[in-house]
């Protein structure tokens, strides 16, 4: 399959520590429900997960945020539980709730008769890989991206979202090797299926480790990190003459910092509890980060969020040689975010960081 | 007012970096709903707040966990909602949710009305304070508490618990002044608070600072712990001729540990994601450290329980001359967890931690 040529590739070369005019940016969760467009077509999906399985959808919803504002990456639309779910957990979403698996992964049983799933059933996601490429048009990279093996499997344990991760965690105490059984079929399964995006058409990658920093020290190390790790040693990195980056974005995963750039990804995603500066030293400009406002500035009149996102900026700092800055919120945009404020944030980001750039 | 000599000060001696045996430990909600007895008492008050509210039932489960286990230390019976209670902001706990608020403090005529309450209207806590110190009888010492001055504000302007404190953030990034007036009036009360504990009683005090950690760096420090430092810096140092030790918890301030540490209390309270041997490198045994066992942990069977317990022991190394350690979870106590549990670890901590320490 061919695509149009990439015209826009300052995401991806910040991705990989070279040299850019300005710092690019795009937000989590980018494509959702603060925009009113994305509610119109959820509407006519009847439901998220109609939505999200239906390739011609998921595309529109994917290209929408991008009609309004200059973001310098597309990121998939799509849910992280795709790959429990094609395992045959049974996933659907109560309205206004989380999501709810059927069968979760309680028991010795229950793990015996978990596999990596047939990405056959995951067709509808590479569908929607090739169908955003296509409409994308070379305007700005797609990001493709899958939750990590742990994340995954709070959810297949669990059976839903947990205050607490008690159903997990009591299976982390009391059967360790329960737990490392899921993880490595979850590795598996998320390495095969970002390649499987990758062959697809993704130009980048990313791991999202939301739940990992609810992990005592040391179990974080093992039955988190290690896995990703593993993923991200058998994903491919190059795709159409280019170099595919991966980032991993680990939510309280502040401590860990120094471990978590050592897992092998190009960037690592932060939340908004980190200080970008100090971050960039405890890395030594071995990653780009990704990052790190708190969603929750979007709230604040648009001078504030404009000062706040020159915080950031110089937070990180002039980005010499070597070094790489991918603005994002620290999580996801939250639901209720006035749109002006990713405007104002937008414009801020683009213009206030090209005096951080070395011009190449 | 008088009380029976304390006859057991190794909880005390601890937190003040003092020589001990062995390693003290209680239980961050030690006197909760886990314990079948405790749950009697709260049938009986009707109400969590008629319990809380009544000294003589506060008396009674404060020292219930005492018959069970062999704890270092009593902590009052109470809510960290006393105080914004007593401000007249209208507390109340409906059966099955968290606390709520009728008048949350979300505009400028709001915090205009506000002010440190009369301490008359806590008189219930301090009756308790006292009435607990003479039914100890000189067992344990006993820990009086309060909320951070932030913490505190986050339930204050929210008007209940929440997921993404947005109230309180919009608060912070578009009206940082009307948050400052809050926090003064907050800081003010707990230190009032605190020394009214005090001179009841309380022969140590602890602050708990449940949810700086959701602030963006810089902004944890400016909004939470510099209100904090306020009150260590106001609050009763010495009591019945006595030092009277403060420790400062911050849920998920594992990365502001050295700026936690030099706020001004004598020990500093840590959850399960901090490495405790790390952490007291980066503190230099300059405050004691409690914690910091995930109470997760407690869902895995006895051995499994004494294990991780000993590992943290054994994180934290030997207890050298001028340092101090007070083991507790990382968190409050599940009130799932089953009793047995507790016993497993109680009976660890006071064996296995002797080896640790210095005979004096």
């Amino acid at each position: 399959m061919s695509y149009p040529e990439l015209r826009h590739d300052v995401f991806l070369r910040a991705l990989l520590r070279q040299p850019v005019e300005y710092t690019p940016l795009w937000l989590m969760r980018q494509a959702g429900r603060y925009l009113p467009e994305y509610k119109a077509t959820r509407a006519r999906a009847g439901s998220f997960m109609g939505l999200a399985t239906n390739p011609d959808l998921a595309t529109e919803v994917t290209l929408q945020p991008l009609e309004r504002f200059a973001f310098d990456a597309a990121i998939l639309f799509s849910d992280i539980l795709t790959v429990p779910d094609a395992m045959g957990l049974g996933l659907s979403f109560a309205e206004g709730e989380g999501p709810r698996f059927a069968h979760p992964v309680r028991d010795e049983a229950a793990v015996a008769r978990l596999a990596v799933p047939d990405l056959a059933k995951l067709e509808y996601v590479f569908e929607a890989v090739r169908r955003i490429r296509s409409a994308l048009d070379g305007r700005v990279p797609l990001i493709g991206f899958s939750g990590s093996p742990f994340t995954l499997a709070c959810y297949m344990v669990e059976g839903a979202g947990s205050t607490d991760y008690r159903t997990i965690k009591t299976m982390l105490y009391q059967r360790p090797d329960l737990l490392h059984r899921i993880l490595q079929i979850n590795a598996d399964a998320v390495a095969e299926y970002l390649n499987a995006q990758i062959d697809a058409g993704a130009q980048a990658v990313m791991i999202f480790d939301s739940w990992g920093g609810v992990l005592a020290d040391g179990d974080f190390q093992e039955f988190s990190l290690a896995y990703s790790r593993q993923v991200l040693s058998r994903i491919t990195r190059e795709a159409e003459g280019r170099q595919v980056p991966a980032v991993l974005f680990t939510k309280g995963g502040g401590h860990w910092l120094e471990a978590i750039a050592a897992a092998g990804s190009d960037a690592v995603g932060l939340d908004w509890t980190v200080n970008l500066g100090e971050a960039r030293r405890r890395v030594q400009d071995r990653v780009a980060l990704q990052g790190n406002l708190d969603p929750m500035v979007l709230f604040a009149n648009p001078e504030q969020v404009a000062a706040r996102a020159r915080r950031v900026i110089e937070d990180f700092g002039p980005v010499t040689p070597g070094a790489g800055h991918v603005f994002n919120l620290g999580h996801g945009i939250s639901q209720f975010t006035p749109p002006e404020s990713v405007s104002a944030l937008v414009e801020t980001v683009h213009q206030h960081s090209r005096r951080f750039h070395t011009p190449a």
